[in-house]
């Protein structure tokens, strides 16, 4: 058994790129062939309906995907959202990712005190073994709020399984500054997540240099990126707001290490509803939404070659 | 229909008191005879037959203390370590307690951006009306690391549908201070929270004076406690911490606005598991487990009408 981030960073070497492809089934911008082709298999309740269309799409996106990229990360929002056909659809797709190769985070943003956080962990931390939790996934996403000793218990969980999380440090949302900004001795909260984030997980860390405790770092604040990748030289990033958020490739050059690793760049409503947007809107259009979520993929595997550290993986 | 806060206030009237029983279904924890009273009614995989035990007890605690209690806390992580089949028991265990006259906070904590966010408003926050979300809770626990804007969907929601929402302010847990203590301008991190929750109640207030935005403040940190409730005027409040956390009934006094409303104090472990700890471990047992919850929940009830301004909604 290797540690999360040995089997990150194999995973990304592999493929040769650290583009990571949400899964954000968002019912009114699917393609309407995806939802025609999910919903004559199955007759139901609404939420069931809807669940069998994200289960379709999904399933499809992890097929054009996982020859390309290293990870995937499901949005459990949409999921819940349906409720509990919803939540058996999320276990489907971490599943189904987790077979076809791919490292799987699951983004639940999940956060509680004590021995309730430890639910969380066991519950969504599977790690190496996909078998070991009811979520099958890698790697969870966490909030950081109520405090460093609730982080603990995730960071226990994900020790024993090779599992890993992100805490959130400084998201990508226009308002993330509201709490993450606030200054004491000149530091602003995230910095001081980031110095907890940063013990966790040099505690942790192997010979990569990276240990198990991520931090997600928006794309959309490139010189905070570029601070707190400084700030925490043990943690792998997650760097969501890439792409419909307004973040480039130049803006999470920052995120890498010299030799490309270290961060994970996602781009999710990009890829995912590619066929709404140009030029593959006109190229594909919905009925060929297959073929646009790929060439996508591919269009940013290419930018973040170009234009960031990780260039070189592709030359390995 | 009538707002969350009116729809709460009129509950707490109703049974005369601020007692809010969590439905925190910890396996190892659970009573014997229910694990055995649940399991022999099917047969199917581990998870399924822990999620049918999570039921039996959830759906007995439910029927012995709809009488006595305004709300209930059902714990998300617990069913949500089951997997899919967990989560379908919370749906149903939210349900009953619905269909019992109870108010149901839903604690899950959730918090992401904009249209993610949203989904979980549109998710959870059924509101008046059960039908109204996959999952039929009355209020639903928020984190705000996130920032304002991520909140705002969730008042959105909540305002449309009678719904409310709980944002941690200040937590029960003992490292709840590394962040929630850090002061910019001489006000902590939580002070800056609460100004936004206050902002932002204020706004949905209605003639009762308090709005659909909650705040959980923990019963263990009793002098900001005190400090909140004046902060925040038009705030419910969720107090947790009380019991097996160390908070007392005098510790909780300060929540309360003079007529006795304005905050609901959570038990968990303390009514859900009282077979185990005395007096009701030697008057009743694991076998008469459901008498232990009663007698611990009248005892609570007591012991808050006894020492806090609550006390006078037992004489209305």
């Amino acid at each position: 058994m290797s540690s999360y981030a040995t089997r990150l960073h194999e995973a990304i070497r592999k493929k040769g790129t650290p583009a990571l492809v949400g899964l954000d089934p968002r019912f009114e911008l699917l393609p309407p062939p995806a939802i025609t082709a999910a919903g004559m298999r199955r007759a139901a309740d609404k939420a069931s309906m809807m669940a069998a269309a994200f289960e379709y799409f999904c399933f499809h996106v992890i097929d054009v995907v996982a020859p390309l990229v290293a990870a995937v990360k499901p949005q459990a929002a949409f999921f819940e959202e349906l409720g509990p056909s919803g939540c058996r659809v999320l276990a489907r797709v971490i599943r189904r990712a987790r077979d076809a190769g791919l490292i799987v985070i699951c983004d639940a943003k999940r956060g509680d005190i004590g021995s309730t956080a430890e639910a969380y962990a066991r519950g969504y931390l599977a790690g190496a073994d996909p078998d070991a939790a009811a979520w099958a996934a890698d790697a969870l996403t966490v909030n950081p709020y109520l405090g460093a000793d609730t982080l603990e218990p995730f960071v226990r969980v994900a020790t024993q399984r090779d599992a890993g999380i992100y805490v959130l440090v400084r998201t990508s949302n226009p308002g993330a500054g509201t709490f993450q900004n606030l200054s004491e001795n000149s530091l602003p909260l995230y910095r001081h997540v980031a110095g907890v984030v940063e013990d966790l997980s040099r505690m942790t860390a192997e010979e990569s240099g990276y240990g198990c405790v991520g931090a997600v770092v928006g794309a959309t604040y490139p010189r905070e990126l570029e601070e707190l990748r400084a700030a925490m030289p043990h943690v792998p990033l997650l760097v969501p707001g890439y792409g419909s958020q307004g973040g480039t490739a130049d803006d999470v050059a920052a995120a890498f290490d010299t030799a490309g690793l270290g961060a994970l760049v996602n781009i999710s409503r990009g890829i995912n509803f590619a066929h709404r947007r140009e030029p593959y809107a006109s190229q594909y259009g919905p009925e060929q939404w297959e073929q646009a979520v790929e060439e996508a993929t591919k269009q940013m595997i290419a930018d973040l070659a170009e234009q960031t550290p990780a260039g070189c993986l592709r030359r390995e």
